[in-house]
């Protein structure tokens, strides 16, 4: 028995449903034309937040006893777990302590403090990050809310999945970017009720390839340390993560960083639209042709859309200023 | 009368319904509350070659006799326009003659040669391109397919408001940006037919301010060097287009450089979609707070999304082998 089930699923599809978008699936027949299949993109870079994060954070907070929600909530996040917390515990009017690394990216600090999060910098260093989390949490008595491995997180993640594969029927695969593992293991449970014979596959970077390994070791490699532009994607699996993956997953592909650029320029150019470089790992073996040919039916969860537009944007306003 | 009519745009919707996409209506809570509206953006920077100008070609091809179509269409545009008439060409399997200035963005005209269209480089400039055409013209005895002007044109892309308005209903303001004038009057004789109480603006850089100076003054000002970022936005406007904003248009807003600037990357950051210069000329003006306080409806066209993405991804790659 996992220990995240399709019940769970299903009550946080219901908890989150009035709150969260129901991001759309959008097709390209450009892209469809490179891959040789039929790729049915599942969009939550246009979820609240901008990220698919919102999902396990709000049913993680609806899931609060009365008690719980008075001393509020806690984590450590420099990215999409930071903003997701900070606005589901906004929306049930609770407090929010996000511990973020002083080097975070300061467009994701101040989007966090927008949503009412009391926000903490910490040195920028695993240590630095749990130290400072262990004392918020013992001065506030909130409750920690665990980016990737808590059940309540995983389950919401999996609302995304369900809400695809409501929307477009039978899959022959499914392709989500796998780095803690929340987004990967909801879509797994989704997944195995809903469509018992898909094809769920992981998508990591080359530059971070625990899931990989550890999936072949049979043993949850925690020690490796990641590069790759995929920031989305550097932490290690969890514990239950590692358990529902060992159960459910069907293979994890690894993609280099070339090809991580290369899927957002392409997102981008036929698409329109603005993808992180966490989702472009589960776009990229589609345009190395890795399922062509059978015009198989795949569905691709666009994890989120939080990139910094600085560089493109300082170009541009050069350019209108000149 | 004017010389496009609903029953124009209505046909025009027929022929091109089963071709281009019916593009979705995306909404943003974020830019709701900056603006102090309800605004609905209809997305034609996802339609067929990145911008609403598919719909004029599409129709205007559409529309020809068989023995036009046998010598097929030509045209001169650096820009939308060429790739839209290469594509409609294409779908319609006849020759397709595109010239277009020898400093042309090469991805531009690496996708008109993609669609099929065989392109002819001219001089950069206006003397240029209408000598070049004008031989094309006679050589071939192909239909020249204005960019702006063409009453086919014209009521191709009418359809744009004509299906916003069916997707959403009733409207008090529709805001579309004017250059040529084709999306704006396309827009004028659909909402004038369907929402005979909708005010329509045309929203142009103040760098280019023709439209505002030719209305105001009552005369076609065709004599002015442009200077914005908004490359689909430097023409001035064409005697039908002048012609129905003089009959129809609610009224011109001018907007800035800087402005143009930042509406795009307020819509990147809050919506993740790409859009181009001359569609955030048509966001700009919400941004300022222009229709703040009343909760209007807004409906705004969102005309392409075909930007050069080289600066960002330049970028990127070097983080990615950094």
């Amino acid at each position: 028995m996992s220990v995240v089930t399709w019940s769970d699923v299903r009550a946080a599809s219901e908890r989150i449903e009035p709150h969260a978008h129901r991001t759309p699936v959008l097709r390209s027949t450009a892209i469809d034309r490179v891959a040789g299949a039929q790729v049915l993109f599942k969009c939550e870079n246009f979820q609240k937040t901008g990220s698919f994060k919102f999902r396990g954070a709000f049913n993680t907070v609806a899931s609060l006893s009365p008690e719980e929600r008075e001393r509020g909530v806690y984590a450590h996040s420099s990215g999409n777990h930071a903003q997701a917390l900070a606005l589901a515990a906004h929306l049930h009017r609770i407090p929010a302590h996000i511990v973020m690394p002083e080097d975070s990216n300061p467009i994701k600090v101040a989007a966090t403090k927008g949503y009412g999060a009391r926000v903490i910098h910490c040195p920028p260093t695993h240590q630095g990050r749990h130290e400072t989390a262990a004392r918020i949490g013992g001065e506030t008595g909130a409750t920690f809310v665990h980016p990737h491995d808590d059940p309540r997180v995983i389950a919401g993640q999996g609302t995304a999945a369900l809400e695809l594969i409501e929307d477009v029927g039978d899959l022959d695969v499914l392709l989500a970017p796998v780095g803690g593992g929340g987004l990967l293991s909801g879509t797994l449970i989704a997944a195995a009720h809903l469509l018992p014979d898909v094809r769920v596959i992981g998508c990591e970077p080359s530059g971070a390839d625990d899931a990989y390994r550890s999936l072949r070791e049979r043993r949850r490699i925690i020690d490796f340390t990641p590069h790759t532009i995929a920031d989305g994607l550097r932490t290690p699996l969890g514990e239950n993560t590692f358990s529902i993956l060992c159960q459910h997953v069907d293979s994890i592909i690894l993609v280099s960083e070339d090809e991580i650029v290369d899927a957002m320029r392409t997102v981008w150019e036929r698409m329109k639209i603005v993808i992180e470089p966490s989702s472009a790992v589960a776009v990229a073996p589609l345009l190395r042709e890795e399922f062509a040919g059978d015009r198989l039916r795949i569905g691709v969860i666009l994890s989120g859309g939080n990139v910094d537009p600085g560089p493109f944007f300082a170009e541009l306003a050069a350019a209108a200023s000149a």
